[in-house]
């Protein structure tokens, strides 16, 4: 028995299982970034009762002071456990309430289900009406519903006649796209009608639970991607899938395995039974797209880089594992090119891109960037292999957008001090990607870093510090944060940064470029992902991440993926839509564009190697500083 | 190693593996009716090296006379082996050729098929055409057929991209109802487009393997159903179903291993692969359908006696383990009441009573025998308990219509010489239904029984005897048989027979009767059924299975549930008009009607205890015996 505190919460354990196994059995969260494989060292714990557990690691040696160790400082993930104990959570090892983008922008969608339930109440059998079970439901059906061509779920079938008479002859049924019984359930569910969007990024799974009698997202889910541990990139993960016995397979069951965990905390928050979601729509890029369906991603890899479908495809959860309602649909939408998944689809469905008179440059920042340049009558995208900088991996105190990530910054230009917000104002104990962003531009502004993002070794001030070689800017003190230390940028961090802004710009210069059009031509910039909080438009200017246009012209619109995917879940209109956009859009291969590699390298400045294409930055940056 | 001859066919065993498993390993035919229970005593060998083997078990001791043990006669299910040895299966323990009901009716249909198949050859992909996989082959198929709104099956499309570049771009497709893409392969099989019509009876499961693009019968299996193990009859089965732990699932699995045998035997027969089957066509009675589909039957069997289901419904293959092609179909067809099911419908379909002019009487004999009165307007049906003496069980020396069983036979009225006919002109091993009718007409017609269907004391004749204090009749000296026993006729087999025909005969009088009908209004009786060859229609009348009507209206139609079902898999015209019949054929609930005890015993008399209603038959038995 585990007794979990502050919140006292208990558990019986099986004898030598790690405490990070034991809080997941309970429900208790835990923060992790390497899922109990004692890499991260997020998952601190203490415990006064040394005999109850294993002893101290090497690797725990690693991430502890002996004083922490004395204190009874563990990793969760490598303690195991022999007798009954408590174990003490501290604040900073727990996983805060998630910051989601839901405040983006969200078309309204005219409700268009392809689910509907209906409550009936049958008449009993007599001797004189000893009609079947389902066709009794049939003629109740035919006074509401035309009923031509419909049919049954096997399944479904399978439970009825038990159901009809346990529940004394009233039901509710659910039918797809008038076309199918899906499910037979006792008594009146009418309300219980949930759907779930899923977006499978490939550091990140998102998904929202969404009531469809209204329309509102209710839950939400989030997990690291767990397919990562075979590889961090898309590339990796496609050699990992075509090399390896049965990595196809495992790739498959590890994002189903990840997709499960989401339902589920989305289903706890928002109150509901798995059971009750009998429909799911799912977007990402075409790799988690063919690996989510175990569909060969070999080809996708190799000239001339063809997906193995384009199109919507619908099947039964039960067959793919989702544990949503067994006889619920999971309808996988449309796919642009080999490197231009789902995702892209549902962003343009999310902001109307592609039916707006707007000339638009659509951005949505994740591991894999994508692009957009147009409007209603031709829409160009390309893919940047951004990496994950701006969903805080990578960078040595990044986090997710959770309790106690900072996401906003600003540094005083003269004494070099710090102002931050926090998510839920709690004490800081990470960067997100929005604060990210900010301090690249803040120390680019106050001269802490030069265009080519090297610190200026000639400032001093005790917040620039080199511990181990590497030079660092220290933004929190660890006085003042969650964890206890110091929360610091480092030169790699900012390298990392630099990487992936000049991918998303060098993606949106050839974008424009091969429009024939000129930056001034966009009417607006929609800026997309899950950040933690907006953008600061000036600052993402600052730092090159986007053109120089008028800041009004800037749009936050926040994760457009999940919200394209739930605007399918509540339209059939919209989701043939998504078929549509997918064969519209015209996709670009950047590695293939002969100005792409010189694009790639200018970008890297900070804001960009010919200032001429940023003239409010540079007028500014000069009067600033000058090395 | 066992050696089986004389075929001299070799298997590599394991040790203490009995030889009836052996041989159904090595696919070496072997008769069994207990399936290696060692009750039956019909999978006899001979082997001459004791030592190879364990000894002799007491249950062999039942079935052996000393000296045939000395001669090494052993039963294959009570032999294991331990060494290589040689066994010999002798001609009688042989599963001869089926002589199987083809010969019956069977209404020429028009060819309507659900599935079609498509040969493609795509253009390969190249850096100006990188379509996806899917979409090359939409694309392609669009040229020949209107492919809105066609899907793909999941499974079909996980194995899409390596097949397309194996098999270099020449692929087949199967399409079903012009709606689901559900089998891609390499090449061009076009011609391999195979379909199983099934018949799952209570006591024998039937299946043809129909060549789809010619509408030809090419491969016959059959098996007795594995379900009897759990109960003869209907409601054993259902008690089973309801009071046993996972008693329904049990039986699901037995129909199902059933019908994966006789799939795979047809398929052997007819010298297909199974994964070539695309669809299938189930028929079976109320209680076996709902078995199959692992559906409760508790309610069935309650009044007032309500299946869960009539419409038919169509289930993927992988869904119910059947082991076609698993993207197949498998399509069960409608029932029409609590007794009266797909097989029933099946055989209106095969016989057209339901759309023909002509009064017609339809017996389809069976352990469960459904019996139809009635045309175009108006058709009436019931199900009557007859047992399955016509099937050759519970006769002592009754079996299926294989090489060596008795299809015909007459005796001699002085002598009482007997002279048959068997399957193929092989020695007679034992009597399958068609000579069982006849054995009953002849010994009443010799006057060896009555008309209560007793043997007659006082007729002197060596084939007459009472070897454990019950009459028997020796149709074959043991010096002529396969066996080289006797093949006798026995006091109880009579007794059988007689509780069978009564039940049908009654249900034959009281559809009749509340018709408002005289047996004289039938324009034909049509008996189905499998039962080697066709029954006399005479020697039926003399035993009062079927009305005395002139024997120029009597037609035998064979195995209609089978046909029924293979017409319905060769025109989806028909398989809707299986639901058109289910709804319009009406039932009668024998055990209700007030008129049914008195018919039943009325017609356990031979031919009947009312001689008036065999005007034909009384006078021909008058001028024969008078006792």
């Amino acid at each position: 028995m585990i007794m979990f505190k502050p919140e006292e919460r208990k558990i019986r354990v099986t004898r030598g299982i790690s405490i990070f196994l034991a809080a997941k059995e309970a429900g208790v969260d835990i923060r992790s970034e390497c899922d109990g494989k004692g890499s991260c060292g997020k998952c601190k714990i203490t415990i006064k009762d040394h005999k109850a557990v294993n002893k101290v690691s090497e690797i725990e040696k690693k991430h502890f002071s002996p004083s922490e160790i004395n204190s009874g400082f563990r990793l969760a993930c490598q303690t195991t456990i022999f007798q009954n104990t408590k174990v003490t959570i501290p604040h900073e090892s727990r996983i805060g309430l998630r910051k989601i983008q839901i405040k983006g922008l969200e078309r309204p969608v005219k409700l268009d289900l392809a689910l509907k339930k209906y409550n009936l109440t049958l008449p009993k059998p007599t001797l004189s009406d000893f009609r079947p079970d389902l066709e009794r439901i049939f003629e109740e059906l035919s006074n509401i519903i035309n009923i031509r061509g419909l049919e049954i779920d096997y399944t479904a079938l399978k439970k009825l006649p038990d159901i009809l008479r346990n529940a004394n002859w009233n039901i509710t049924i659910t039918i797809w796209k008038d076309r199918k019984i899906i499910a037979i359930e006792p008594g009146e569910t009418t309300k219980e009608l949930f759907g779930l969007a899923l977006d499978i990024g490939t550091s990140k799974i998102v998904g929202y639970i969404v009531d469809l009698t209204t329309g509102k997202t209710i839950g939400i889910g989030s997990v690291k991607n767990p397919q990562a541990i075979h590889g961090e990139d898309i590339m990796s993960r496609i050699r990992f899938a075509t090399v390896e016995d049965n990595g196809l397979i495992t790739l498959q069951r590890s994002a189903i395995a990840g997709i499960n965990h989401v339902l589920h905390e989305a289903c706890i928050k928002a109150g509901i039974h798995p059971s009750h979601v009998y429909e799911a729509t799912v977007v990402g890029n075409t790799a988690m797209h063919h690996f989510f369906l175990a569909i060969q991603p070999k080809y996708m890899a190799l000239s001339p880089f063809t997906p193995v479908i384009k199109k919507t495809i619908s099947v039964k959860a039960s067959e793919l594992n989702i544990g949503i309602n067994s006889n619920g649909v999971i309808n996988v939408l449309p796919v642009i090119a080999g490197f231009v998944g789902s995702d892209a689809v549902a962003d343009a469905l999310a902001t109307g891109i592609h039916e707006s008179n707007e000339l638009s440059l659509l951005i949505d920042i994740g591991t894999n960037t994508e692009v957009f340049v147009g409007n209603t009558e031709d829409v160009l995208c390309c893919s940047c292999a951004s990496g994950p900088a701006f969903e805080g991996a990578h960078i040595k105190h990044g986090i997710k957008a959770e309790t106690g990530a900072i996401e906003k910054i600003t540094i005083e230009p003269d004494s070099f001090e710090v102002k931050y917000k926090t998510v839920e104002n709690a004490k800081p104990i990470g960067l997100c990607g929005s604060s990210i962003v900010d301090i690249l531009a803040e120390m680019l502004k106050c001269g802490i870093i030069n265009f080519q993002g090297r610190f200026n070794s000639k400032i001093e001030t005790p917040r620039i510090r080199i511990p181990n070689g590497e030079k660092e800017f220290v933004l929190v003190w660890g006085t003042e944060t969650g964890t206890g230390k110091d929360i610091v940028f480092t030169q790699k961090d900012v390298d990392e940064v630099q990487l992936a802004k000049a991918a998303i710009f060098a993606g949106c210069s050839i974008l424009i470029k091969r429009k024939n059009l000129e930056k001034e031509h966009l009417t607006r910039i929609l800026l997309a992902g899950a950040f933690g909080n907006f953008i600061n438009p000036e600052n993402a200017k600052i730092i090159g991440l986007i053109p120089d246009i008028p800041t009004e012209r800037i749009n936050f619109v926040g994760n457009t993926a999940v919200t394209g995917a739930k605007m399918a879940l509540l339209s059939m209109e919209v989701m043939d839509t998504a078929d549509v956009i997918s064969n519209k859009i015209r996709y670009l291969e950047l590695a293939a564009d002969p100005d792409f590699a010189r694009e790639f390298a200018y970008a890297w400045y900070l804001p960009h190697k010919d200032l001429e294409r940023f003239p409010s930055i540079s007028s500014l940056l000069n009067g600033i500083h000058k090395n």
